[in-house]
């Protein structure tokens, strides 16, 4: 079997999410599934993996998908054919032919998540589907400290959705940086070798709070430490979140 | 009189130009004028002057405009009351007291227009209404090359559409500049004291030409020399366009 990977990028604005879901709901893993049966024929194409779903209205610079198939492809006439089927605000970036064993979940080691933020006294008119106005000043200093705080390995449980049950909530950050960019843009990229649930968007949601001057570092030290929800932020919308980067 | 002068953002896919046009046209002037005479009220606001229109599907990041009224605006807030009053994709960015003899159009020195052009075999799912994509990969550096023979002084009557009649179509670029950014996006960024016609529009689209080796450099030297609308190249569509800077 031949083992395919591409890379896919999507405005997710107009989708309930990446994961297939019964019922007549849109979202992207539905579209790509069309697709690609299309183009594979529904013997040869079982499905595919990806590097992680991403939920409601949360979109992808990078996300990372794979499937096998008996089939050859010319690769640059597959991709254009892929992307005269898929929707406009889907795109196969790249796709190219991999060793037989890789998997795009499962051989993911980091995945990078970024998060825009437009700090002013006024929503831009072209990113407006893409970031969270915050019009108060945001402390940037404060909030690049609670940022470092994060980096390591902790139980997240106080910063994620929903109920784990048994499953571990212990997870490692490995950076977690804030840049400024003109009209007010902060961009908050955070890398780990995968998340919680919801956990980017609670994140940045509490240092949002630091930068506020509504939350001091120490009450950061302790939602690390209490695993409760209460004791973090609250959530940042999803239309503000990007999936940016998977590294295997 | 108070004369206000305001920098306004907008993103034009939805409007026919920036000038008002008679009938239920939904323009960007319309939408100002309205908004403005709310705040305002009629007996106190004539009008506004603006640095210069823009066509239909044509965005802006930086439009100036100025109105003059005898009531004094409490700035933070009448910004904050526009903006709220404006649909979303038109945004006042800056609002401030100037001198009475301004007037955003006559003391205009320099405007910038900067035109996206993406430069793949796939259109971004982010920037597809802002830009045009190109599949044949362009020759930058000879594209470089073509955009330095347009700085200068030059009868650009062979780059505008329409019929200028006895108006002079003599008009002086000072810069001229293409730069590369990551996923194949190219920015062409042009700068004078005013433009004719379509001239930003058709300059970029005599310049791919060149890119895509369908036009040599002598030809744009023949364009510049000949005044003759069939000696340029073809026309890039409004959607890749913003004015970007107004220098006074």
């Amino acid at each position: 079997m031949n083992n395919y990977v591409a890379v896919i990028e999507y405005d997710g604005s107009n989708y309930k999410g990446f994961q297939y879901q019964p019922g007549k709901i849109k979202t992207i893993q539905d579209e790509l599934q069309k697709a690609l049966s299309i183009l594979l024929g529904k013997e040869s194409f079982g499905g595919f993996s990806y590097s992680g779903r991403t939920d409601t209205g949360v979109h992808a610079k990078y996300q990372v998908i794979n499937f096998k198939t008996d089939k050859f492809l010319d690769l640059y006439k597959f991709k254009w054919q892929l992307n005269c089927l898929l929707p406009e605000d889907i795109v196969t970036k790249d796709i190219r032919l991999t060793d037989e064993p890789f998997d795009s979940r499962k051989d993911a080691k980091l995945r990078e998540y970024s998060y825009f933020v437009v700090n002013n006294d006024f929503q831009s008119a072209f990113l407006k589907k893409y970031s969270l106005l915050v019009t108060k000043r945001l402390d940037v200093q404060m909030m690049r400290k609670a940022a470092e705080m994060f980096v390591g390995t902790f139980d997240f449980r106080s910063f994620c959705s929903g109920n784990f049950g048994s499953g571990s909530t212990i997870r490692r950050i490995y950076s977690f940086r804030i840049r400024c960019f003109s009209d007010g843009l902060i961009v908050f990229k955070i890398t780990a070798s995968s998340f919680l649930y919801n956990m980017v968007r609670i994140i940045v949601g509490t240092v949002l709070e630091v930068g506020r001057g509504k939350r001091n570092l120490e009450s950061i030290d302790k939602a690390l430490k209490g695993a409760s929800r209460r004791l973090a932020g609250k959530i940042v919308p999803a239309k503000g979140l990007f999936l940016t980067k998977v590294i295997y």
